[in-house]
């Protein structure tokens, strides 16, 4: 049995939402575990957390996007993963990313690559969403991919809406499939 | 009177409509003047349309995002600007820049992070949408910057959307309100 | 056997001293093979090089930093390859990338990053250089990695620097490494 | 008298020897003054500090690039900074950026897009290093921007070099220079 770290922060618990849905969609593949390693609000993991990171054979990356990139708690686990850097421990792992904000651009991108960047410096491999976006005319907010991103996840949370009503069911339906494609690289790689 | 060149390739004509509402927000401002320097299928340029670049004050690029990135034909120029670059001919104009796709994200942060990287490049200073995004509940397809961008402008225009009818009305006035944001900068710039 | 294409454009033919050098890096694997895939000077490939693309299973993208990302030559063999991404017939191909260009830094991060976008676009994982850098006070200029990439493969051919003489050899044997690391990877990927 | 501020951390003293160097440059043009901002190790500013920032004329965003990124300390300070991103306090501002690492590339480009995306919410105009590379044969170490960027300043000191001896002396000039471009087009725009 593989297992999958989602490492999340969470700024309001709308991104908690997101990391929820991706675990119920990696719970959907078999021969794949998973298990929410959630960064507290001083940017800071216990020993247990950090090793459940190295157990892992795919850790998910997730994180607000505050002003342009991932929150100050994920980038200081991030500086914090830098001994591990040094041994190259996470070599060969899979990474993956997802990142939640108010807008629906509002630099995402940045945070996911941002992810890509943290994740090539460890030497893993990345998968990204593996879904097509929905664009068309027809196109509702509720469809899968509607905010439409390729090198991971994304989701959009109105600026006003409450943690009981977002990001909408469309995202959380996108954020089950992601967590499934991540699910079934990780169990066919390396096999 | 200082001058702004719309540099630009549309690949259907979305991109066309764009860099038109980006030329009719120029217009509102005064004591400046603005032209379209269109890019050809072929990713060429006239000596004409050089000489307008090397004359204005301001330069703003529009790329389709296609792949993830502006059209070949937008890089092709890019390319040929070498020549410029050697000289740091444009150094102090300033840039700014737009990109239209399909997708409500659509990796259209990389179109304008590139175009940045060429200003800096040529030493240009670079001005982004400065408007605030339209991310509230409340918020519809319709309302000033809801797709959600501070780098640049970026518009949406479904993928069988004809050029009659997109990119939308609100993406529209968000294009003539960052043209009149660039023109507002232009003027006032190193006055 | 598993294939690798490596899919690049040269401009003066540095670019293709380390497309060369990838290729005898994969060679150094076992029960992996591996294709130059030339992009013309006019961006073009033969109908029997996009077969070539289609059969492999990892795709090494390569090209030379011409004003701060990748040469018009390859974005139009990007943007050709649409057709491609609508299937999604590169989905689960591994990928990877290199680029080389006069300055040591010189926007590189900027190329490599937009081929981690198009990989992503194309639902292909994506793997780095797995190197770790020489940035000890002691590092020479012909050391593994100095440049100092993570994301993919970076070299540097001073300005200057005729093709019998760039890029140096420290960056020629970064090149062979890098090539047997996406061998590796590919040889082990969804075994 | 228009007022830079140089808002920056620094892990180890590096990067408070590039920012000390930024403001000798800023210190070599008439009718701009400058002055220092330095995050603390808890990524905190006082208050006395963000008046600094929020009566400057321009603002020089300074971090190492730790782990792909600015450093968590930066973050901090940027995702504290949204309080001013709601009213647009900083709009119209000049930003600029540097960054200091180990490693000759290291992902520094990372770093500047961020700062730039960082400025581009805050509706700031941005301005590069203005610097041609030093990148033929002849080029050494020694060298005005041999790092070789151009969207802000990028100095490279080795890994195990004490505070006293790195970024060598070509790196520092360069960051002279730079601290004199952006005093240049402080004092020139909007005026």
């Amino acid at each position: 049995m593989k297992s999958i770290a989602v490492l999340f922060h969470s700024g309001f618990g709308h991104t908690t939402n997101v990391a929820q849905a991706v675990v119920d969609g990696i719970g959907a593949v078999a021969d794949v575990t998973s298990s929410l390693v959630e960064i507290d609000a001083d940017g800071e993991l216990s020993e247990e957390q950090w090793a459940e990171l190295d157990a892992a054979a795919a850790i998910v990356f997730g994180s607000p996007t505050y002003m342009g990139m991932a929150s100050w708690q994920f980038k200081k686990v991030a500086d914090a993963s830098s001994k591990r850097w040094f041994t190259q421990e996470w070599k060969n792992k899979l990474a993956a990313g997802f990142t939640n904000s108010a807008t629906m651009n509002g630099d995402k991108h940045s945070t996911l690559h941002y992810f890509m960047t943290l994740a090539m410096q460890h030497s893993m491999l990345w998968v990204g969403s593996g879904l097509m976006p929905a664009n068309s005319k027809a196109a509702t907010r509720d469809d899968i991919n509607y905010v439409g991103s390729f090198s991971g996840l994304m989701t959009t949370s109105p600026s006003d809406a409450g943690v009981d009503e977002a990001p909408p069911k469309g995202d959380i339906e996108t954020a089950k499939l992601f967590g499934q494609r991540v699910a079934e690289v990780t169990r066919d790689l390396f096999k």
